[in-house]
This record gives C-alpha cells, structure tokens and sequence, in this order.
C-alpha cells in the first residue's frame, strides 16, 4: 500500500472490512453473517449451522454482493462432514445460489479442491478451507483498499459522485481515503429498488464515514445530469468481461447511457480485475429472481393484486459506456481491461 | 369520433373518464375526489369545502396528473365567496399548488375571468364557473378518447408497450380501443418511485380492462430493451412545448435516451397538444417536492437516518429522443408539434 498516506486512520464503515460482515467462529462451528437485507435499520448478525442455511442466507440477500457471498459459501463448505462426496454435493449447492457474480465460481472451487486434497493427505480439510477462505477475505480487503486508493484519486474537491446499489468496501475506501486527502465529496446514491441497498447501506457506510449523502431515486439520475448536479457515476460490478463488459445491479446501464448522453465519466470499481473465464457479455448468466419481490417492500405489498412482475437482477453495460475500470493495480480503459493480466 | 368503431363498449377503467374521480356536488356545495394517493389499495373519496382544501389535496397529490388536477382546482374556484378578491385571492392559491402542468394555468385564468365577467353582469358567478369546468371536463374526455384512439392505431398485434407513471385516461382508451381492434397488448408499467403510480393506478386500469401487466422497478427499463423485451415505450406528457419538448414524471427522459439506444419508438401521448404559451423547455418550471417522500414509502421509513434526498417531480425530455406525440388530432413529429395549432 505504498500510494496510502501511512496516516490513514482505519475506516469506519462497518462494510469496509469484511470481517465485520461475516466470519467463521471455531468455538461453535457456526458462520456468522451480519443480515444485509435489514442492516442499518436492524442490526442482526445470522448464525448458520450447515451448508444449507448458509445457501438459503445467499439465496436470500442476508449477505449479498459477489465477494462477500462468495466468502460466506467459502466457509460455510468448512461446515461440511469431511467426506469427498458431501464436499462435492455442498460445493454443488453452494455453487447454484446465484449464477452473475464470478467470485464464487472461483472460491468454491478451489476450496473444494484443498478440502479433496487434504482428505488424501490425511490433512485437516476444514482448516485447509478456512486458511484459504480468510486468505481470500483478508486479500479482499487488501484489493478493496488499493482500488478505493485508485478511485480516490480520480475525485476532485467537490465532486458529487453518483453511485447505484452497493459498491461495497473499494467505495467505502474511495470515500475515505478522498476525505483524508482533503477532498470534499458528496455522494447520491440512488435508493436502488426492490432491495433498496442505496437507501440502506451505501448510505448508511457514508454516514458512518461523515460524509455527505443525498438520496435520489432510481428514476432521478438523468435528470441530475441534465441539471449539472452530478460530476461523476462511479459503481462496483459483480462481474468484468475480458473485452470490457460489467455486470451490476440492474439500473446501471441505463445511468450509464444517461451519463454518456451528458458527457459524465463513468468509472466502475472492478477490484481484482475482470473474470479471467468470461471473454464476454454472451458468458454472464443474469440472474432472474422471483418477481414478486417487485411487488412488495420490506413485506408490505405495494402493487395492485392481479398483475405479474419481473425482476432481473443484474444489467450489462457494455465497454463504450465506461471511462474507465478501476482495479487494485491502477485504473485501465474498459476495452483494454484484459491487460490487468499482464501486470 | 368518427374513427371510432360503433361497437365499443365503455371504458371500464374508472380513471378513463374523469367525472369518475372528480366532480362538484351541488347539494352538498363541495368538491368530491377519489384519493389517488391510495386508490386502488383502499377506495376513498375526499370531500373538500373550500378553496383551500382543494388546494392542499392537489398538493398532497390526493388528485394529481396535469388535466384532473386543473379540473379540481377549477370546481374549487366555484366553492369561494362570490366577491371579485376574493375570487382573485383564491385563484392565486390554486395557481400556486403545482408549476409544472401547464392546464392548471389555462383552466384557472379562464374560470376566474368568466366568473368576474358574471360578477360585473349581475349573473350567477358559481354557475359561470361550473359551466366552464365541467365543460372542460367533458372536452377532456373527448380528447383523452381521440388520443387513445390515434395511439391504438400506432399498436402491433401482440407489441409489449412500457410505460412510466401515469397517463390517464388517453393511455385507458388507447389499451382499451386496441384490445376491441382485435390487439393483444401487454403492458409493462414501472412501480414510480416514491409514489408508485405505476404499481397502483396504471397498473390498476390495465387489471380493470383485462389488459395484461407485468410491473418493474424504475431502473430496468433499459435491460428489459437489450433483451428485446420491449416494443414500444408510451408514456404522457405534464406539458409539451411548442417545439417539442416534453416535461413528465421523473424518469421518463433516462427511459427515452434507454429507447433510442435501443431503437425503441417512444410515443408521447399529447393530448390535446403542445402549450401555445411555453416556446421551449426553458418555458418549464420543475417542481422540486420534498426530498423527504424520497425518505419513506407509505408512511414507512425505507432510509437511514442522517441523509437528505432530493425530489424533482418532472424531468424534461427534448425532441430528438420522441418518436412522435399523439394528440386528439393526430400524430405529429416532436419538432413539428406547433403545428397542431394550425389544425
């Protein structure tokens, strides 16, 4: 971390060290998730016992974002009985929970991988998943920390930043870092329907950061443009194509296309670069969640009855929309994203 | 409405004629309108005695789209003292309740001069008023019928048509003329955040006229075009200039820039046509409501504490993104619109 001034205090956001989110505890074999579909306005930490509870936590947004999900199924195959074929069958489960983020289809694999070897070395496979999955959180936090140091750097003093869902601990670290470079930024998040991630924990990191917030939604962000009140949009992505594609909530392709119409850079956190296995859009699956949860909010219905409803959950904008793809080793033009591997 | 088949039976979508939503009540001397801040959820009527009261309603959105919320703050003129500043001070409160629609700022003018007129000639002032609105009111009806009709013929046996908010009575006939032309439509409304008028009220006269609707959030409108899921975006208009522009529910601008990415015709339904009085978009006053609608869905706290919002409650769309706007007299080209007054 040599560009961090070595005065940088530890950043408050609760999401920004995935440890606060979510951990194995060894003294009761259980993984613990802090509950993302109520944090902030509740705070419950969910306890699971077995891989299935773990899967339906995934399933059900209780931890929610691709690598944070990727890690929670990381450890919970660390609850499974040491046999290869419950292994196999956990790491299958885990696996189709939710098909758009890449993360998980590495981390799951791999630590099954350790978990099969360990078992023919006469190892201790749960401690070979653990050591590599809190490896993998503990170098997540690292490449969140240098990508919000490369986003940092990219703000100028003033800047309101336009920002959509959640964009997890490389924003927070954006935001923070900008703060202590003495840079004054004011963040609008959108309010991000169904879940409403914005209007809960992007605003809610903000405000533990002290950082100004203003809360628009989903419909306003062209509008702002047009009025002159957004100088950049900056999100995270669940996933980097080779050729410079993202996925990422859906609702950021149409931002994009407004922030281009207007001549606003566009910069998406992409922190460990793009999926090595996806050359392109054509090889993200987008996720199709059941539509009535477009129906209700926070279990209130708030549609009429009588109708149907469609949620999918992620959009893909393509490269020509983004300025640039902010990584954990510097900022790369979307369509040259495929370098990352090179360095 | 010699375009219009003999046979077809009558609109039963209770906000495609607007006497069914709000009227004078002679016996009682009030204004009565159905809340649309709640139907369909619940069905309530309110009864407002006064100028003022109306007033409010129009501002708490009890009655709201351009049309009935200038034909509501009509009727209440007719509910003041007859006495010429009396008459003057009222319109003056219903002139301020909401910037953006131009037919308030048609309708109240006219209602208060022929008012003072029959103030001056000895004639009943009250009824001078009634006369003019309900006219109106029926004039509007005959319009929204001839828009729906010109907007039907635009229709593709089997075309899925987005929509944004609300847009009335024309978007009731159009669906409903269609479906008798032997069309097969499909509806997409989105939910319009913060008050979901596309969720309850458009959604709710789809169900009415037995028109199928898939609901979506405001922010994928754009995915749903890349999968070409989308094949007409239709929405209305709170005011058309006379060289083209639009101004309509927030959201509606970054859903055409969305369509001509895609290609997607995006038909405005206009009315009775552009304001003769508004040359151009810089003619438009948006109105800014309380960032704080934003903070909460029915009464319900959705944000976290600590943060403002903003609510522009209209964003302006300029005429190279409309594929047309359909008025009562028919089709015109965005940038040719000011034509509709030669007809």
């Amino acid at each position: 971390m040599s560009t961090l001034k070595p005065s940088l205090p530890p950043c408050p956001a609760i999401l920004s060290d995935r440890f606060n989110t979510l951990r194995y505890d060894p003294d009761q074999d259980v993984v613990i998730l802090l509950n993302r579909a109520k944090y902030p306005l509740q705070m419950e930490y969910v306890t699971c016992r077995s891989v299935e509870e773990v899967a339906r936590a995934v399933e059900d947004m209780i931890v929610q974002g691709g690598p944070p999900l990727a890690y929670a199924a990381g450890l919970a195959l660390a609850l499974a009985e040491p046999s290869e074929p419950i292994y196999r069958a956990a790491a299958e489960r885990l696996l189709a929970t939710r098909p758009t983020a890449d993360d998980l289809h590495h981390i799951i694999p791999t630590a099954l991988d350790l978990a099969l070897q360990a078992l023919t070395a006469g190892d201790d496979p749960k401690q070979a998943i653990l050591a590599y999955v809190n490896g993998e959180i503990e170098r997540g936090n690292q490449v969140s920390r240098a990508c919000g140091q490369h986003a940092a750097d990219l703000l100028d003093d003033g800047d309101r930043v336009l920002t959509h869902c959640i964009a997890g601990a490389a924003l927070c670290y954006m935001l923070w870092i900008a703060k202590h470079q003495g840079k004054t930024i004011h963040l609008i998040p959108t309010e991000t329907r169904p879940y409403l991630q914005g209007a809960r924990l992007t605003a809610q990191s903000a405000v533990e950061m002290g950082i100004d917030v203003t809360l628009i939604t989903d419909g306003m962000p062209a509008h702002l443009m047009s009025q002159g009140m957004v100088d950049k949009f900056i999100c995270a992505a669940d996933r980097v194509t080779l050729d410079g594609h993202i996925t990422n909530k859906v609702g950021t392709f149409q931002i994009a296309l407004a922030a281009q119409y207007h001549g606003i850079p566009f910069y998406v956190l992409g922190y460990d670069g793009p999926d090595p296995q996806t050359e392109s859009a054509d090889g993200i699956e987008i996720e199709w969640r059941d539509g009535r949860e477009v129906l209700y909010l926070a279990g209130q219905r708030t549609a009429v009855e009588g109708i149907e409803a469609l949620y999918p959950a992620f959009d893909i904008t393509p490269p020509h929309l983004i300025s640039g793809i902010v990584t954990d080793l510097g900022v790369f033009p979307a369509h040259l994203v495929r370098q990352y591997w090179k360095k």
